[in-house]
């Protein structure tokens, strides 16, 4: 259940992985932009999980089956997004069932906390649809809508819309094995980024258990760069955060404020 | 090559199917929000090419060569985004290289070009690694900062950053073979989707060739719900329009102006 080999090829058994699997047309059409992958990477972030890969996937049963069962048997957690309201198109509850050959069932403890949102009489057949659950799946509480998610094995089913999705993760995250804590720091400059090429070469070969990242900056009239370390060892950040600073210094730069979110 | 198969099981062979595998770290990690996919999907919808897929990877070549081996098998044109530029981390056109077991060369095209923009004193060795194109392959023009893209086969590889991926993009619209173009209305009110759901599921068995989607919307003290209706007929849309905006007026609501990017 574990991916030990990451970057470097050296076993790091500690980390822990995820996997985000976002279900939905709309965001494939380009009708909507996804806003959760972002979110739930960064809540993982903080806990020391990484996520090692997310894909978007259309509300076809067998294209969510295929993803759900690569990415479960491949990292320590997945979570979906998507497609578990009451409506024709919402087919992930059914198709996480298949993917883990269960039947999938009224949910007793889901039907009395929809039933009691709802009233007897409103509780419609198109309502009780939230209701079902893969057989021996747990609940995930949604103080937002009602309508919960569910855990099976290692995923998590969450819905789509943000504003409900953001407090359900919130209450998972303790239930969740983090690994080591990663840091990062940002270091910006407005040299062009392939001045530094070479030199941020030579210091990523001399700690490959860092991550290095160089994202280039643009806006009309500017060119910059901000390069992001990101490791578990905060003082080895904070040499190379040094050591960063001599190259940009030795290329005739300077280290400026952070160059905002038109990065990257 | 072709997807043949798409949510009724139908075969419908002039459709054009794409991928997009977004290259980067800083994506995984919540560092960046994504901003690619949907300005690749908007672009390819408007030629009549769906995105079936999109998929997120780590800047691991081994990650990358099984992404792009996977997505260009099964679909028509993939598009990958980010990992071309001058610095250590940017391992995309090696990878892509050895997706296709071709050579990476130094193109001498892009190398005129780069030095052309650099000039001969500058055109530095980290800069000449953005000339390292796979055997084959045909640069994609870069109107912004020069360093081209390229094209393999079926596989369309663009830079990360977006203002210089977009004219990039353009640059290679028309030179794709689109479908039939898909059309699209959106019909909200402010019912909970819940209510329209046996309606909605009856329209949608009816028209099997129509993509049929009902999204959420939800605010302080406000719900509501934006159906959205897909697909080649405009003609059928405007019936099915007609049936939906009848479904809506039998459950007691009314139609509404677009409720807005609060949605899904």
């Amino acid at each position: 259940m574990l991916l030990a080999i990451w970057k470097t090829g050296k076993i790091v058994t500690q980390e822990k992985f995820a996997a985000i699997l976002v279900i939905g047309n709309e965001i494939l059409s380009g009708r909507t932009r996804d806003g959760n992958i972002q979110y739930i990477a960064e809540q993982m972030d903080s806990i020391g999980i990484s996520i090692a890969e997310a894909r978007i996937v259309p509300d076809i049963e067998t294209e969510i089956v295929a993803a759900v069962r690569a990415l479960c048997q491949r990292y320590d957690y997945v979570f979906t997004t998507g497609g578990i309201g009451p409506t024709h198109d919402d087919i992930t509850a059914e198709s996480i069932a298949v993917a883990f050959h269960r039947a999938l069932e009224l949910h007793p403890e889901a039907m009395a906390r929809l039933e009691a949102h709802y009233g007897a009489d409103d509780f419609t057949p198109a309502r009780q649809r939230m209701a079902r659950i893969p057989q021996g799946a747990s609940l995930i509480d949604n103080p937002v809508s009602v309508a919960p998610g569910f855990r099976i094995e290692n995923v998590f089913v969450l819905p789509g819309v943000p504003k409900i999705m953001q407090p359900m993760l919130l209450g998972i995250v303790p239930t969740l094995q983090g690994g080591p804590k990663k840091h990062s720091i940002t270091i910006c400059t407005m040299l062009p980024e392939s001045v530094l090429a070479d030199g941020l070469a030579v210091i990523q070969a001399d700690f490959p258990d860092v991550q290095i990242g160089s994202y280039p900056y643009m806006k009309p009239g500017q060119v910059g760069v901000s390069v992001v370390v990101r490791g578990v060892d905060g003082r080895v950040l904070t040499h190379i955060q040094g050591r960063i600073g001599e190259l940009i210094v030795a290329k005739g730069g300077k280290i400026v404020p952070f160059l905002g979110e038109g990065v990257g």
